[in-house]
């Protein structure tokens, strides 16, 4: 009998239409069974300000830490904001960082992402590549998914509609699963 | 006559007593008097989200773009967080970056941090070294402030006490002052 | 009457058939008249070691330091080895680095770059960015030169084929030659 | 019976009086009883050139790579030169990883390095961390080792002689053994 494992898919974009919303659920929709999926919303967590956390963890940081620590493995659907990661969710992650607890450690990290242009969220990846040193995730090498000129790849409707690209990331899903269950056998 | 130029100060910590609060006011005082000097605040900024934008820039953001475009140039002093970029003062950049002005274009920006522990923020720093490169800011490559081991730096009242590292803070504002100077010409 | 300055243009890879050669060469071919290139070779730099450095640079390094002392601005076109920069020109640049001379200081740089994979040396690029910060060279922030599927941009004599590219290159020319008179004025 | 692992150990220094020759040495010496050590030199590997290769592979490259077959890890003492990656060894990990072969492809890597400065390497072992993304070795998280100010670390023979960093070295060795065993069970 085989495992299977939770995976808390975190998308790094508020806005409804987001390409990497979309990448999210297409990623999903074309996951191996072995894995099961929750999604984090982080829209309504504070700015990250130590004084505020000396008098009390926000209640949607506590659910936030609550899903990462429930789950074994996290796939982060990034964009680039500015050559890095997006301000808002690398918030979020600051918030559910804080010790005590170490929800994130040696847990396995899937890095994808989808952007408008030309770079495909590269230059944000490697960023997140080194946040993931110090939080202790075990991010996948390869493959690596960089989805360049959104509105070529996503119908109006979000969905993921190029062939090649659904190709890749049916087969990043399967690397991915085959790497989670490596870190908890 | 000799010119002067208002630089635009910026913290990345919210917290009050942030070592990168104290190095910022200690940049201000330490300045050749060619600098004047004003803050900014973003605590008061939402998360980042296409949608809100859509619907209107908030009061908190067109603040702080009228402050960096009334600038000649910026100082960040930046805390690292998680081997990276704090996620608060991104967001924060991510609005105020957004088109269709481009209030960065072109400016000094000066990088300076301080950190509690053994990195000084150098990796935050190098990561916001690529957030210039698009925002085409021109960050001043040399000397570089990396303050290691705050406690040891500054007294409980947030005041910079290490001679050594005084004088370092000292000659970066001599160097930045020249440095907006030059682009200023 | 408008100065004319003087660029040292390196290309990152010993082939031959380079299409980072091809790009260098197309470079020089439509530069503005501003611009007059003088190339570097680096072939037969040894690989560095200070024992040997103790003992007296080697012939081909000071050839190399000898250019780029005379050089108003520098032009790199670099390969993308390994997610990062071609070991053979770092080694040649870690040579022409070493004191008590520093050859490279306030310097313009160009960084240009071609791959025959869909990166398009973009990682490659942004290291160099980080190593021209230590040697204090004034790195061009925009525009980006990003040459994907080079076999598809470049004939099999190595001519850059490529409408768009040569444009975008062209422009990249013209914003290279302002940003070093802007440093030169 | 418990498992040896044979760990191929590569300063990146050509320098017999390196810091991180020594780092290297005093690490093998350190090291637990599970781990074998062989090293590697590269100071014979010609500069990468593909039109040499094509003309077959130097022997100095066929041995390298065959010592990094062979091994079942891989140790790094690098130093930092400019910022970034020292060349020469970038130079002898660029031939090695050249198709068809993969002889880094899944092996745990560990990274350490020591510098007469302030950074200790630091900026040098991010740029490895992003190349090992590449040639997909898994390189190890935590702990890291940043020695800085080597000339107060180090006697004149080469001997690590300061205690918390013989200390922290010991521990990196116990977790580098783990992290292999983990990937070897």
């Amino acid at each position: 009998m085989s495992s299977t494992f939770r995976v808390l898919g975190i998308a790094g974009s508020l806005r409804k239409q987001s390409f990497n919303r979309a990448l999210l659920r297409t990623a999903i929709e074309l996951a191996p069974s072995s894995l099961t999926f929750e999604t984090a919303e982080w829209g309504d967590i504070p700015l990250y300000d130590a004084d505020v956390e000396a008098a009390g963890r926000p209640e949607s940081v506590l659910r936030l830490r609550a899903q990462i620590a429930a789950a074994d493995a996290l796939l982060i659907a990034t964009p680039e904001y500015n050559y890095s990661i997006p301000g808002g969710l690398k918030n979020a992650i600051d918030w559910a960082s804080r010790p005590p607890e170490q929800p994130f450690h040696g847990k396995p990290l899937g890095l994808i992402g989808a952007s408008g242009g030309d770079g495909g969220t590269m230059r944000s990846q490697y960023h997140w590549r080194q946040v993931a040193v110090f939080l202790n995730l075990q991010t996948l090498n390869k493959p690596e998914i960089f989805v360049r000129r959104g509105a070529d790849k996503f119908d109006a409707a979000g969905n993921l509609t190029d062939e090649a690209t659904r190709k890749a990331l049916t087969q990043y899903l399967q690397s991915f699963a085959e790497w989670i269950a490596f870190h908890k056998k």
